[in-house]
């Protein structure tokens, strides 16, 4: 297994917020450089700003023009946005917006190119970075659509061992219902259960899946999707070997601890996931987006734009974001690895009526 | 102020459950029967059967058939439904939804007789207790119904200074939208705003309020309902001073402990308020019924059929449920005693040419 450096390309969101407050704090450990070489999508002039503003004066970066410039063992800043652009703290303004996307764009070309290993984004305002090239409900719809290579995504949230995906993402809460159709919620659980696989490692991952309505629709007394989509779905998947259980209501499940049982735990929509989970997580969580070819990564929270220039934003998140894209990273590679060249299996073909050793013929894994 | 012991009704709830566990060992301290009368409307018979199943045998409590038999000493035990009821643990089933509903029935005649001041109830089975009589989404609803007096109720949960309540209740997610009408919305505002104040003494309580959709709807781009329904709401009730902000995202809002800043909290739905209540307060939170003349509580979890008859479940939340229906009870006795026999009010009429001291007109307070 290749062991060089893990290039770990990063975008610097929205210019106002606190990203450059965390991407600077975190790599102020010279630990980090020894673990990656980081390539943040930015401007070194914004940095700058933020450093000063700051009172971070000791944190130095390289300023770069492009990735082949690139000092392994530095932090390296690849202006990719107008060096003009101004910084209007806790503010969202269409030039911040306009500066998020440019970083987006840069770091999708490279990690295109085979520049970059894994993508970690720092939050943008989702509202001003709307455009005609961005019309997008978040980075997770971003990449799905420019480095999806058609599969289709899925949001886990992370801290520690509770890994908590959602089957809908950002959608209104009068649409969730017809959103979560039989084929998504399976879909999004095969996901979830891959991942849980290639991603984390583990090799028979228990997954938990919460109700729809509350107190698991009350055996339809509250709403029918538990009966006519969730349950049937997981029937179908214990058929298949996936290991899900459920509908769980979701308050009481949280409340007691329950995921403390599984590897997983699938929430059905934002908030219903997202609530608890960050009363759990909220400095310390980790966004993984799932099911792409791509590694990308991002903290759980937002701009942050209450406390944006202050001094006082926790970058524990976003380490912890970078931590896990490269630890997902390998176990992909491990997984590749342990896969490539497998044995020719040897096995009677019952079907066969000669019920003889097959010996010549190569049995492709992913068959099976 | 009247400072007899406070007669507690309690309903026994679902006797497959954990009711009697909690009722039992909150009562085996005999500082409770200091502070209160308790009578729980229920089944010696059952309540022996548990104690016995529990190991529990210390735990002392008097079997009576109506309330006029009662000490206000004792755990006093009203048989109210048949003495041969089954019980099964952890197992939902029509006798255990009939004699919940019995002991409810019997709770409310005498709560309309005026013989019990609060009434504290133990989990009940939503699905099992379901019949001509009790075609409800669960206890708010009833009781709402039965000794509502045409109020409209709110659903709180409460956690030390964390005061969670519910805009919508017992809903399907698929209806959420469509119930939470800007009416809707501003009732329960009101309701909360005046809990508050007359039922735990905040003299201008704060209140924050959530948003619908995830992110608070990024101004429109996931739901309208923050634009359209949420915020003109909120200005209309700021016109007439009452302090309420938002709305504010669910899952950053208590991820990031901000409702520490509030005395209240407006949850949008069921899952979104309750899922990251729990994470916090699963133990020691009370569900309190806001908005009628009844002071009614329960604990917040629910029957807990995993743990029955092993005697593990925890009586705090119970505990705190009696300890707060005496509060509430109290608050309100105070309230009223405040507001009995104002002053005159001396004041200009300003739309009076004459502009004279009106001293002879009684101004009622409530009209203010």
């Amino acid at each position: 297994m290749e062991r060089r450096k893990i290039r770990v390309g990063i975008t610097h969101g929205d210019i106002n917020g606190v990203g450059y407050e965390v991407i600077l704090k975190t790599f102020s450990n010279p630990d980090m450089l020894d673990l990656c070489t980081p390539l943040v999508y930015g401007s070194a002039k914004v940095a700058t700003y933020h450093r000063k503003a700051l009172g971070l004066p000791n944190i130095t970066f390289t300023s770069i023009n492009s990735v082949k410039e690139a000092d392994p063992d530095k932090l390296n800043i690849i202006n990719c946005t107008d060096d003009d652009v101004k910084v209007e703290l806790s503010v969202p303004t269409e030039e911040s917006g306009k500066a998020a996307l440019d970083a987006l764009k840069c770091a999708v070309e490279d990690y295109r190119k085979g520049l970059i290993d894994v993508i970690v984004t720092a939050p943008i305002n989702k509202n001003c970075i709307q455009c005609d090239e961005f019309k997008f409900n978040g980075h997770t719809e971003f990449f799905e659509a420019e480095l999806g290579e058609g599969h289709k995504s899925l949001m886990i949230l992370v801290k520690d061992n509770l890994r908590m995906a959602l089957a809908t993402n950002h959608v209104p809460v009068a649409e969730i219902s017809k959103e979560l159709t039989p084929e998504v919620l399976k879909e999004k659980l095969l996901l979830f259960n891959t991942s849980l696989k290639k991603d984390f490692g583990i090799a028979a991952p228990k997954i938990a899946v919460f109700a729809l309505n509350p107190h698991a629709g009350d055996n339809g007394l509250i709403g029918k999707e538990e009966i006519e989509v969730i349950k049937p779905v997981l029937e179908e998947l214990k058929a298949e070997n996936i290991l899900c259980y459920g509908p769980f209501p979701a308050d009481g499940f949280m409340g007691a601890g329950t995921y403390k049982h599984f590897d997983g735990v699938m929430a059905m929509y934002h908030d219903q996931g997202l609530a608890p989970f960050k009363v759990l997580a909220m400095d310390s969580g980790v966004n993984f987006t799932a099911g792409l070819p791509v590694v990308r990564t991002s903290p759980a929270h937002g701009t942050a734009y209450d406390i944006t220039g202050k001094g006082i934003a926790s970058e524990d998140s976003f380490r912890e974001a970078v931590y896990m894209a490269i630890d997902i990273f390998r176990y992909r590679a491990m997984d590749r690895e342990a896969g490539a060249n497998p044995l020719r299996k040897q096995y009677y073909e019952k079907k066969d009526d000669s019920d003889k050793l097959k010996l010549d013929q190569i049995v492709d894994e992913d068959e099976l």
